[in-house]
Formats: C-alpha cells, structure tokens, sequence
C-alpha cells in the first residue's frame, strides 16, 4: 500500500531516516488533512526518490515523519527549459503547474517587448510547481528562475541548447524535431506572450543559429494552452513519453 | 485591416447583410468596448466564415451592423468528439476553453463511476466555448452536450468513430494513430476523472472495438492538461495542424 498524501520536504531521505516538519507542514498534515500516528506519507525531495514515511510525532508547531522504504526511484525530467511571457495572474500559475506535470526541469519567465507585467513572484510560483509536483506522482521539482529579459537571456543563451520557438505567424511549419537533433539533447520551448512578439524580437529568433520554428494549428492559442501542446510535441518527439 | 473585436452571432452572414444586435452584444460593443458608429467588428456564426462589419446603429439595448465582406472563408474542425468527466468548476471551464482552442467539433460531458459531479450549467459551458472561438480566431463553435453517463454513451457507440483512451495505468503505449487510421475518419477522445477509472470501466474501455489507448507520458496529469495534450497528439497525427 502506498500513502495517498505526497510532501515535498527538502531533508536528506533514506531508510530510517527522521525527517523534522515545519509548521506549515505540520498544520497541513495534522490539523487539515488530520494524519494520527504512524500514519503513511509519501516523501520527495528532488534527490532522492520517492520515500514511504509513517508519522512519528504529530505537534500543532512540528512533527516528525520516519522514512521507511523507497517507493519509487528518482526520475529527473528531460533537460527542457520553459520559457514564457507572464500573463495574467491566474495563468501564470497555470503555466507553472502544467511545465511541472509535463515534466520541465527548469521554468524562466521573460520579458518580451509586448509582455505587461515587469515583476513575477518568484516564490510564489516556486510554491505552485513544488504543488503540482506533489500532485502528479513526480520525484522531482523544477526550479522557477527570477524574470529576466528575453533578450538579455538569449545574449547569453547556452552553447548546445536548442530553441523551440512558437510563432503564431507562423503557418504550416509542423514539427519534425526528431529528425533534427538527437534524444538527450538539451532544449528549450519559448512561448510568446498574448500580443505575440514584436516584428525585432521574431526577426531575432529566426535569426538564431540553435532555433526551430514550430506551428501549432491554424487557431490562435492563448499561452497556457501553447505551452502544454509544444511540451507535449517536445516530449512525443524526444523526451520521456 | 481587419476588426480586432471578434463576436459570434447567430444571424446569417454576408455581403451588405444587416445584422441585428442583442441587448448583451449592444451592452459589450457600446458599453464596454466604446465603439462608435462606423467602428469595425468581425463577425462569425459557425456557418458562413469571418466577416468584417460596420456599427450602422448604436443603442443602449440593441443596435445594427452591416457587413462587408468576408475575412475568412468557414473554417470546420475535423470531426473530433472530446469527452470529458466534469470536475471542479475553474478546470471544468478551462477544459471547454481548450477544446475550442484546439479544434474540437463537439464537447460531451460523461458522467463516470468516479464523477463527483451530478450536473452541469450547460449553457454558461456553451458561453465558455463560444468566447474561446472569438478569443482563437476559429470560425466554429464546437457544441457542449449535456451531461450523460458514460456507459450510455458507449451503448450507443457510433459505427465507424474511434475512440482515443488516455489510461493512466497504461504505461509506455505512445500514439500511432497515423497507422492506424485514415484522415478525416471520425473520432472521440475520453479524459477520465481526477480519480482514474473505475476497474469495470477500464475493462469495457479495453474492450471496445474501436478503442486505442494511449499514454501521456509517466506523470499523472490532471484532466485538463490530459485534455490538451492528447489533442496535440491527435491533431498533429490526424487532424488540421
């Protein structure tokens, strides 16, 4: 039997091993979801794989959880960036979630020329992919970076990783990602922002030598939406599905 | 120049056409949007394709606009069925969204073993989709169907439709639906509910003549990135993309 409640905690896990709660952790599992004693928890922590834990004390400001048995191994993602123009707040957060269910290993939010919001809450959306990390059986956590300017990132932009790129003006180009570069490759997927990118900024991205343009149907997608088609595209191709 | 503001009416479309206003449609385009006489609206009905349109008359509870001439030609998705096992209200809503981004022709909702929901507003899941279609640039507007229960549903199987099943405990089935099918034949994808299929269901779901399962990847993802995901995977395999 494996527990039904999934906590990420960053402690070291392993057999025996205590694991100390904070209080929100600890107001999370004794006060909503009600755990007694010896109650099961499963436990991740990006490093060491999924762990089956009992509750060994229950408090209302902490606790402590004992690891019993690996119940799954670690899995990390494909090395797969997101990167995406933040939304309206609410689909924000959806992008977060579903880059963490769809199995990104790391989450940039840019700005491009057409993207309203300048500041994101960093830590607020860290806490949105460590939930939906929870809730989708994944042993690992993607890391959300600070917003940074798109194109400032691409200055710097990494020798040997390649660029999906999403271009709602784009018809007809379907993606033939498989026979473009080889499996284990790193990548990344760039989704633009509600208004598009501007005409310097698509110029740029043609122009880039690690980029390829894909299409995503003749219906304009609003960003959450694009964001899972191209990860689903990518990991058909050449990630873990 | 075409008309930024996309509306969906029901009067039939084309050159010269007068198309009468409700009290909403009036309240939006006057009210909200500010237009004023002579402002251009792109109109569509599911029917006769995008037509760019004039405000001949502006009231506070109607008004006219006058078409002039066509934009688009009608667009129609494949025949493509999404069903799906309502869930919470905000994912429920997002769901018809996305199957009109993506290019659903009908939109079922099935009420399954696991199910919480009893019912649904159809008719504000029909507004939901209709805003989607003006959102997406789409010409068609796919039509919600009330809630029915899954097997019923599946009594009355249509010849000749396959049925795409995204099964969480099936593990490594990735799609080849390309060999397996012809373009342009229709077909049904099923989104199970939050908390799987029951064993039954599975088994009949298994057994159907027409079904294909198929796997999204080894996270489990909620039923609304499920939705698009398994019609990225269909479209790019067989449908408009």
């Amino acid at each position: 039997m494996s527990a039904k409640i999934r906590l990420y905690v960053e402690h070291p896990l392993g057999a025996g091993q205590s694991v100390p709660l904070d209080r929100d952790q600890a107001h999370y599992l004794f006060g909503v979801m009600r755990l007694a004693d010896g109650a099961p928890v499963a436990l991740f922590n990006g490093r060491d794989g999924e762990w089956q834990a009992g509750v060994a004390e229950a408090g209302k400001r902490g606790g402590t959880l004992v690891c019993q048995e690996q119940s799954k191994p670690l899995q990390l993602p494909p090395d797969l960036w997101l990167m995406f123009a933040p939304i309206k707040k609410a689909r924000t957060d959806f992008i977060v979630e579903k880059a963490a269910e769809m199995g990104a290993a790391r989450i940039l939010p840019v700005q491009t020329e057409f993207t309203n919001s300048e500041r994101i809450r960093q830590d607020r959306l860290q806490a949105h992919a460590v939930e939906a990390a929870e809730q989708c059986g994944g042993t690992y956590v993607p890391d959300v970076a600070e917003l940074q300017k798109l194109p400032r990132l691409l200055d710097q932009w990494p020798a040997g990783r390649e660029l999906m790129f999403c271009d709602e003006a784009e018809a007809g180009n379907t993606l033939q990602l498989a026979a473009e570069t080889q499996k284990n490759a790193p990548w990344a997927i760039l989704i633009g922002p509600e208004g598009g990118f501007s005409e310097a900024e698509r110029k740029r991205l043609h122009n880039h030598p690690q980029s390829h343009v894909v299409s995503l149907g003749p219906r304009i997608l609003r960003a959450d939406t694009a964001a899972v088609a191209a990860m689903t595209l990518w990991q058909q191709a050449l990630g873990d599905w």
